[in-house]
């Protein structure tokens, strides 16, 4: 088992902020919703980066860009992934580490000299974020099959443009075969994106799966009128049931209890007016747990507490699935490989489930997959205050490292 | 005490469709924000309409323009006013009604060549609806001497816009003086925009007052972060809050209980995305009572539920008040004087309340002050939907056209 070889971090840390310039918005974010002008000049920056390292670009029909160094033998390969695109007002880490750590184990290997058996790709994935087109994990999830390429490429986003229209528009619709071969082994290093390995004082997580992720699309439609006269009882209020639903939206979580997290992050009124009663509320509700049973409890009680509040309230109600993901177990294996590559470094280690969605789960299901989480700053993520201390970004690419470099033989 | 003039339905028909024309959306309503484009072409309309009925014509520096046929006598005349500017999904009836009606009522008088002692003017006054820029009655206030003429010019709108260059990008910041004196009585029709009249089959309304009415908008701070990756305990979650704040607003209604209302009729996440805990939630709380002392009451337990709500959350709540009126009541010789003239028209006629605020209840603490309502199909008003029969309509103009000949002499 390889613990010899070390990244080099000025470099590395030199690209994160270069790509992090990419999109930069106050306070040290950044803003790349998928398939944007901002989201093309990231692109274009790190294929300009793999190019520069020899490597063979190959860009899908959902705009993944998977950039291979050859092996001594042909099959499946060890690809390092993650993605490139941010939330609205995103941090410059989520995503970005694991592709840059993955060019940074490229370039070390060509340094050394090192030839492998396998070939090693590094692959960014389009749209993992989900933010401007829903579902999330689109890229990698059409990567592997899960999703329907065409279904995709309809998909309209939040600004009523489709994925179609957005890939043209930033040129990244590429030709290669989509769904593709699952390679040899997928990993990824990514920020924690939660307080767990911060308040645990642990360098290295040794990512165990992800939380099974449920997002619904809730419309109320009532009757707008006038806020002044309208008596009570005779309202059809829809941004009533919005903020009712809101709260119980956390009701629901103590209900369900363990890991269950709940959120209504996006809400919106029409007409949205101080003195007009909303004709319209339409709201997201987004639902995690580690327990895929827990997981149908509460998106069953939900929607059967949204319709008992539409009836109460003489609104209409539909509802729609914008995402839904159960719960994902990485391979033991390379749980177990990566806690002994960290331990072997010197770090610090413990296994624990992400929170958060992540390309890897596209993989999971089809070749043995593993991840490494470093620390989040505050557990913040999705902010623009999102921060990784560089002593801990070294070492999860460190561990990146040897680990792809043991992988690929 | 004069019930022989009759209005000319036809013609206060055609103005009232070609009016609704202007700004004309979706089902049948009017958009005219107020000091957009669409407000400045319905009121190139009415100044052009004013100008063949031969009125003198003066416009404000706060866009109020009055139009005014000469008495036989110097001195304070009689008013006629309402509004013209929509709220963004508003009706053809709403503000509209009681300016075309006075029109109608001048053009009657001249055809009938009768000359009265105090001079009649028709007025409409910029930005009753207050839905661009809070507070609303902001051009009846100013005209009466209640808001400060500078400080409602700076006032900055949602879409970022001041009073003051909105008015000079539509060319109607005008020179007639203001605050201007009042006049010896004021006047308005208008819908009644609820469901008390049309339940009771009843045709005319003889104004007794206005609710109170208070608008607050509280801004709730916290900080974004993964959905999926914080924890419960750990959120600072603006939204929920946001929702929970407007389930109390319900809750507060029916404790304060009366003529309470209480909307939660806009409210603005930050960042807005299914999978971020929103940062920030802006969200306005509208409260009406014709009890003074009942509406201090729920401002006073509505701001102790937002700051104990923010505490519990861990977040910062700000609030500012958007709007405040007490409850107004009108003059009782024109409450009087309405019902009797409804009455002598063999028209149906009961006293009620005002829900809504009008522009009369700027006049009302400064000179006799007296409305006209008639009955809002289904109560909906606010909404493309408002609807006033043409028989009613007919009904309130003939009270508003004999009662104001009377009281010019």
């Amino acid at each position: 088992m390889r613990h010899d070889l070390r990244i080099n971090l000025e470099r590395l840390s030199a690209k994160l902020d270069a790509l992090g310039d990419i999109g930069a918005i106050e306070g040290g974010g950044v803003s790349r919703l998928a398939f944007t002008e901002a989201d093309r000049a990231g692109r274009d920056q790190v294929v300009e980066w793999m190019r520069m390292l020899g490597l063979s670009i190959e860009i899908d029909a959902i705009g993944n860009v998977v950039a291979t160094r050859a092996g001594r033998s042909a099959g499946p390969g060890i690809m390092i992934g993650s993605h490139i695109d941010t939330v609205r007002t995103g941090g410059r880490y989520d995503g970005n580490l694991g592709v840059l750590a993955g060019l940074e184990v490229v370039e070390r290997l060509n340094e050394e000299g090192i030839e492998t058996d396998r070939s090693l790709a590094v692959a960014f994935f389009s749209n993992e974020e989900g933010a401007r087109f829903a579902p999330d994990m689109m890229g990698s999830m059409v990567h592997q099959g899960h999703f329907g390429l065409e279904e995709m490429l309809q998909t309209v986003g939040i600004d009523g443009e489709t994925v179609g229209a957005a890939l043209d528009s930033i040129g990244y619709r590429g030709a290669a075969p989509c769904p593709a071969p699952s390679p040899a082994a997928y990993l990824e290093l990514h920020i924690e994106q939660g307080p767990v390995l911060e308040n645990e004082g642990i360098t290295i997580g040794a990512v165990t799966g992800v939380q099974g992720i449920s997002w619904t699309e809730l419309t109320f439609t009532g009757q707008s009128n006038h806020a002044g006269t309208t008596p009570m009882r005779l309202r059809r209020d829809a941004g009533f049931a919005a903020g009712r639903m809101t709260a119980y939206v956390r009701q629901l979580t103590e209900t369900i209890g363990g890991t269950q997290v709940g959120t209504v992050g996006s809400v919106n009124l029409e007409p949205n007016l101080v003195n007009v009663i909303a004709r319209k509320a339409t709201m997201t509700v987004d639902l995690r747990n580690t327990s895929e049973d827990d997981l149908q409890r509460a998106e069953g009680e939900m929607l059967d507490f949204a319709h008992r509040l539409a009836k109460d309230e003489h609104l209409e109600l539909t509802h729609r699935r914008l995402a839904r993901f159960k719960p994902v177990e990485f391979d033991p294996g390379l749980i177990d490989a990566v806690a002994v590559h960290a331990r072997a470094l010197g770090y610090s280690v413990t296994a624990l489930p992400s929170g958060a969605g992540h390309d890897a789960q596209a993989f999971a299901p089809n070749c043995p997959t593993g991840m490494i989480f470093v620390p989040s700053a505050g557990g913040i993520s999705h902010n623009v205050a999102e921060h990784t201390e560089i002593a801990d970004i070294e070492a999860g690419a460190n561990v990146l490292l040897n680990l792809a470099a043991d992988l690929a033989g």
